[in-house]
């Protein structure tokens, strides 16, 4: 945390002149009635600033992009927005007509129960790809939200819950910040466990020469005053280095969407002082990135790849994008085995020029600059087999690759792979409710 | 099989002048005295063909690469050798100058040994990485070894084991066919179970605009006379249809290797007819890489993942890789879910071109066109759960996907996900004999 940042509770409503909740509405049509053996996770969640806010979006890259992602890349683009609605239990993702139609609905129905102007409101979906959404239980949902808004930090962790597919915990951070002599706050809540690999762009398309790589959904509200403009680049920068820098699975989700409120209800003067602003929404970024690598599916380790002394970014990037998503590599983490040979191979064919006699490959405690090097210069160390196995032992840790090269490097954060993911994946067909997406 | 083809037994000793044998030589040092728990599997393979033959090879692009493939890419390069001696147990990569020493040293001191010209023995290696290999043992190995040629099916099969790793099962195929009025024989044996996502070319280089993803070991003998550069090119295409289009965890090894003798006693006129030798050696070599497949870590699904209707052929082949390495993909294959929604994420998220709602996904029995349509242009078909579950269900199938913007296509042999391959890399860090490579 840096140091002129103060945490505070309250997540997406931190921030002056939000609101929100979170409700429960059988998205999923798990069925209501007595006897239901399946809980009532709350499943929609309705975030709303009192005054008009700017607005910025992230989005998915995937070529087979969700309906409500294609709304808000048009909405997102006039620059202002009021409010959002999510649901989890259903992406709304390869449906079509019928689902563009559905996440058109979902804003309409919802400018209509807060009585905002047309376009001022933006969609999110998580859950089961290619299944029409549930619009009778959608509208139910939002007015049940709509009467049901509120400021307190409950209100937001309800929304938190509502977003949740198969994770384990709400994610929500807020910090507030002096700008311009005047309190900055910035929250968010998001989602995601698994089919993680974000790869995200603010127009959904792909730059050209940066090929990018769950569903994610994260949420930020601000009352920082601050142009479309420049907001849109502040958000571009924190997904820049935190959730297009996670994996879990390696899988890029049809959904992914990081959207930014800004009402300016903190008055800080119009321009100037955005440096700390950036800073402020990439610590709120970073810090939600991680909580959904360690609420990844089945996760029992965290690591966090370093490649150092690349080429080039794009090659730091490809060769820790290749170790954080090697099955083999994965495993050996899940066993606690240093299996640098494992490493070095991943390293070997990703698309990043190496030279393998080049190769150091270490491990310290996080964010630690004590490493013990298992590899320098492609020759095994004197680094005993005991020491390597204590050195991966913890739950997190970090693995340093150095190639040698240039002075380029990349950040991956990641995470081992276990039986617990594969069984949770497989799914139970006799149960298609059971099914991910 | 092609009518013309007629299976035969005996594999690598199949082609006439051709012996071999395969010893246990303790090369991972588990210890051979009496009460010593682990089995005495063959470790070191020899392969002898009694007069010169003309070679041609294939070796992973990986950028570490094994010492065993330097030694080869050099040898294969003259044309001609006579002999080639491979191990399991160590894959001598990452060894640094003591590795390319011994491994030039195996070549040698099996030349002594068959008292054969200097630079006529290929090398071939596989197991952990990262550790010297043990000559004494090696040296041992390779007098018994050559002490124990011959050329019943025994034989053959005694080499077929000792170059196992984490295989269940010896991989051997032989075929006879007719070129020239002469009976011509192919034979081969290989392994791999894991670490396999073979991408190999003629010098271990990569080919620019073909960026190319086991160990896996296969070496074929045949007793067709036949031009070295007429061979590396027949092998060129025969791997570019078989192990280069397999996949079991995506993992690139540091050591994949094909190599093939060819001894020229069958007596076939010196030109023409090789369309026949191409589509026999294309046959070895494609039910040997299924064979992989099938015996890959803890593989319960076999899928072959055929992508049509591709603007061209690296989009076909891109979005077959991206569809047959995607974990979630794979977990739902294990689970026997129809989960489209899964797949065609991954196919958007590929760098192939892609316009969903001109994506057809279907199944059928293998190699049959009679194909159930989960998907068709984007949108779910009327096919029931049930029916879709019922066409997942069998141990192999084909999974259909129709990009339908182009006419390439491309067929990926690709393999679950299951808890089984998870623990069995993660292995056991309180025997460090039992970690893989």
């Amino acid at each position: 945390m840096i140091a002129k940042l103060t945490a505070i509770p309250g997540s997406i409503v931190a921030a002056r002149g939000f609101r929100a909740s979170g409700v429960f509405c059988d998205i999923k049509r798990l069925g209501t009635g007595k006897g239901s053996a399946k809980g009532k996770k709350r499943d929609l969640a309705l975030i709303v600033s009192e005054v008009p806010a700017t607005v910025a979006g992230m989005f998915t890259t995937n070529q087979a992009c969700a309906a409500p992602v294609k709304v808000c890349v048009e909405r997102v683009e006039k620059g202002n927005a009021q409010a959002l609605v999510a649901n989890s239990g259903n992406a709304n993702a390869c449906t079509g007509r019928q689902g563009l139609k559905d996440a058109g609905e979902m804003a309409r129905f919802t400018e209509q129960a807060l009585t905002l102007p047309p376009g001022s409101v933006l969609v999110g979906s998580t859950g089961r790809i290619g299944v029409t959404m549930p619009m009778d239980n959608i509208r139910a949902g939002i007015i049940e939200a709509a009467v049901g808004l509120g400021s307190t930090p409950d209100h937001a962790a309800q929304a938190a819950e509502a977003i949740m597919t198969s994770d384990t915990k709400a994610k929500q951070v807020a910090v507030e910040f002096k700008l311009g002599g005047k309190s900055v706050r910035v929250g968010g809540i998001c989602k995601g466990a698994g089919m993680i690999q974000p790869g995200m762009s603010a127009t959904g398309k792909r730059p050209a020469a940066n090929p990018l790589h769950a569903t994610m959904l994260c949420f930020i509200t601000t009352d920082a005053r601050i142009e479309a403009k420049v907001l849109q680049a502040a958000l571009r920068e924190a997904v820049a280095n935190s959730f297009n820098r996670i994996t879990v699975d390696s899988d890029m989700s049809t959904n992914d969407t990081v959207l930014v409120l800004a009402n300016g209800l903190a008055g800080n003067p119009k321009s100037g002082g955005f440096g700390l602003f950036q800073a402020a929404l990439s610590h709120v970024c970073l810090e939600l990135a991680k909580m959904i690598v360690r609420d990844g599916e089945g996760v029992s380790r965290i690591v966090t790849v370093r490649v150092n002394g690349a080429k080039s970014f794009s090659d730091a990037d490809a060769a820790a994008r290749a170790v954080a998503n090697s099955p083999l590599v994965k495993t050996s983490w899940h066993g606690g085995d240093p299996n640098w040979g494992r490493i070095i191979a991943a390293v070997g064919y990703s698309p990043a020029t190496v030279v393998e006699e080049k190769v150091d490959i270490g491990y310290s405690a996080p964010g630690s600059r004590d490493i013990l090097w298992s590899l320098k210069r492609g020759q095994p160390t004197k680094a005993t087999f005991k020491a390597l196995c204590a050195a991966v032992a913890p739950k997190e840790f970090d693995l340093h690759v150095n190639l040698n090269l240039g002075r380029s490097s990349a950040v991956i954060y990641a995470a081992d792979l276990t039986e617990e993911y594969v069984d949770f994946n497989k799914g139970d067909v006799t149960d298609p409710t059971s099914l991910g997406g």
